[in-house]
């Protein structure tokens, strides 16, 4: 029999995966100037800090790291992120497990949660990567209104009584792909809804330390109180996305269910690279990176705001105070779709907004990335797509 | 609303994942000498060389190591890693993909083919870790007769008959828990029922390298002609568990949604671990490794082979070429779940049978592994357990 005659699984029934591959397969060319990916900057990347570390902690616990490991964690950073987590989220945190990614987090929660046709809300736009998951859990997602001050307490009410959701998924600091940040004073209320109504919270938080102006805010799980809201962490855009380490931190009994779904997922996340991270958290480097890496990237995202400031009427864009991204809303008539064609012809590329909308629309959107860019390529590629809106715009 | 009042996704319904997580915890305790686990030995495991290939790479490669990569495998190793399948393998592999162990690889798979309530047939008993898997992907699984020899061609075609299953899955070599090997003219017919019946092979294989006497066997897949057979490939028993890399080989068109797949539960595997296991296939240090290991797990085997050559009379237990493991049966009225208890008290510990078979039973049935303990540990605990099992044979 031929395989063409294979069928796959039903969660795959309208997920491609492709959209956003294409797009990276275009931006893989010499000379290309991207605002697509949501890389860190090679400056960015601790090389020469994690070669010494890798061979130390190999040099000194080899045999450890080198065998099986507990799915619950490499037990040094056990240790080290409770410590760590508990001083972020300002908050006690019984229980904390390590993942490959926090892509991995999402995945675990969902496996933990989410029958077919369960009710997740979400931001809309959000992140690709977590939408492809809870389709392929095969939720049904129902988009809750926010404003530019993140959810809108109020819808988020109307939402749940509505549509008894299992889950609200949510980005509340430097959104991707929007760079908005949730009021100070929409999250203690959240914690409450999620505790009034019985529904979990994914707090996705991974850009919370990319800080450029204003105050840090409290996490949603620091008013969490029942257990309700799961906050997912990640080292990628503060260490290395390549190492492949996050955590969750939560109720022990929603962590347990997670760590089960982990057992048959990779047994546990590699202890070499929870062996690195221990040591960014033990020899307390992290504080002295992140201020490094800071001070350049808001030297990237005010060039790119800069160059965002002359571009045609009827351009409207966000404004974060940190993060990496940058959300441009463009003249109704013009698809950011059709754009990325020409621009990718003069070597600029980006990805169109509408991949983030769970039901699609918005063609004249965009997310433009700055960390991965050097002033100079923003201000070149900036110009370049200037032009071309200045053409669609005639 | 208190935490207690959710409920978790339904495909957990009878899944607690605890029964050998609750040995292992037993295991911990210090001088317990244990046959319970399937964890390379401490001297197997490369800590020096692997020390200095993390440095080295990182040096060389840190910038893109520690970036995000591709879904589709770190391109080195997609390279290295080809040559070497193929070598291994004996066939052509038109597409491979770098995993976070082959754990994950069954997990894909599961995720790119299984609907709940599809067939999935089984050796009976088989891999913990995998069944526990295909119960979380809600398959019914089905077991499938083996003798001596492996499944046995006849009865699996039985069985495709009855059950029209999505997916065999099979250790084919040294199987966990076992220690059986499929014979080799069993071998093509299987990948034939596969193409005739359209289902799909999962050949689970991480013990293959691991051979003490005999020849090797040709592998399944390459008989396959269609791309029915998808091989799953380790290198946790080789190298080392703790990196967490394994790959899957197959057909161009599972491998893609596999990918799709991964996407959403790691991004990929880390770039790290997958770079070292690409300086071992670089610099060929496979070979002479695995000799190293293989006589040393020969002599421990043995010295197993040895001491059950003594025990009690109607006490049966395979014999095997090579792998981890060797398989106990008692005689029907001794339970070997209770015996565990009797044994760990006196610091030697085993997994009881029952827990490999998908529909339970077996209870005087057990799984003894012989790499993690010395020559000494394995003639000190087997002299325990003989004693202990000669008590309940009165």
């Amino acid at each position: 029999m031929n395989l063409d005659s294979l069928q796959f699984a039903s969660r795959f029934d309208g997920v491609s995966g492709s959209a956003i591959r294409e797009i990276f397969k275009l931006i893989a060319k010499p000379g290309m100037i991207s605002f697509a990916g949501g890389n860190p900057a090679k400056t960015a990347l601790p090389d020469v800090l994690c070669a010494e570390i890798a061979k130390e902690v190999l040099q000194q616990n080899g045999k450890a790291i080198l065998q099986y490991g507990a799915t619950e964690g490499y037990a040094p950073l056990l240790e080290s992120l409770k410590t760590y987590a508990e001083e972020q989220l300002g908050c006690e945190l019984p229980a904390v497990l390590p993942v490959t990614g926090s892509t991995q987090a999402m995945d675990l929660l969902c496996k933990a949660l989410i029958n077919p046709g369960d009710v997740i809300l979400v931001e809309n736009p959000s992140f690709l990567g977590n939408l492809q998951c809870m389709h392929l859990y095969q939720a049904r997602l129902v988009p809750v209104e926010s404003d530019e001050n993140g959810i809108i307490v109020e819808k988020l009410e109307e939402a749940i009584k509505t549509h008894h959701p299992k889950m609200l998924y949510t980005i509340p600091t430097f959104q991707n792909p929007t760079g908005k940040t949730l009021a100070a004073d929409r999250r203690q209320p959240i914690a409450e809804l999620a505790a009034k109504y019985g529904m979990v919270v994914a707090e996705d938080d991974p850009y919370r330390d990319l800080r450029y102006s204003g105050t840090p805010l409290p996490s949603i799980k620091s008013f969490d109180k029942e257990g309700w809201v799961v906050f997912l962490g990640s080292f990628s855009k503060i260490i290395s996305p390549g190492l492949r380490v996050g955590f969750m931190a939560g109720d022990p009994r929603i962590l347990r269910k997670c760590t089960v779904g982990k057992q048959s997922a990779d047994v546990h996340t590699s202890n070499l690279t929870q062996a690195i991270v221990d040591q960014f958290l033990r020899r307390n480097l992290l504080p002295e990176h992140i201020k490094a890496i800071c001070a350049s990237y808001k030297e990237q995202m005010d060039a790119m705001m800069e160059e965002l400031n002359t571009f045609p009427q009827g351009t409207t864009y966000t404004r974060p105070e940190g993060g990496l991204f940058i959300w441009v809303e463009l003249p109704e008539h013009i698809n950011a779709l059709e754009l990325l064609q020409k621009c990718v012809e003069r070597k600029v590329a980006y990805v169109p907004g509408t991949h983030f909308f769970c039901d699609g629309g918005h063609e004249n959107t965009l997310r433009l990335n700055f960390s991965n860019s050097t002033v100079e390529q923003i201000h070149k590629g900036m110009a370049v797509l200037r032009e071309v809106i200045a053409e669609a715009s005639k």
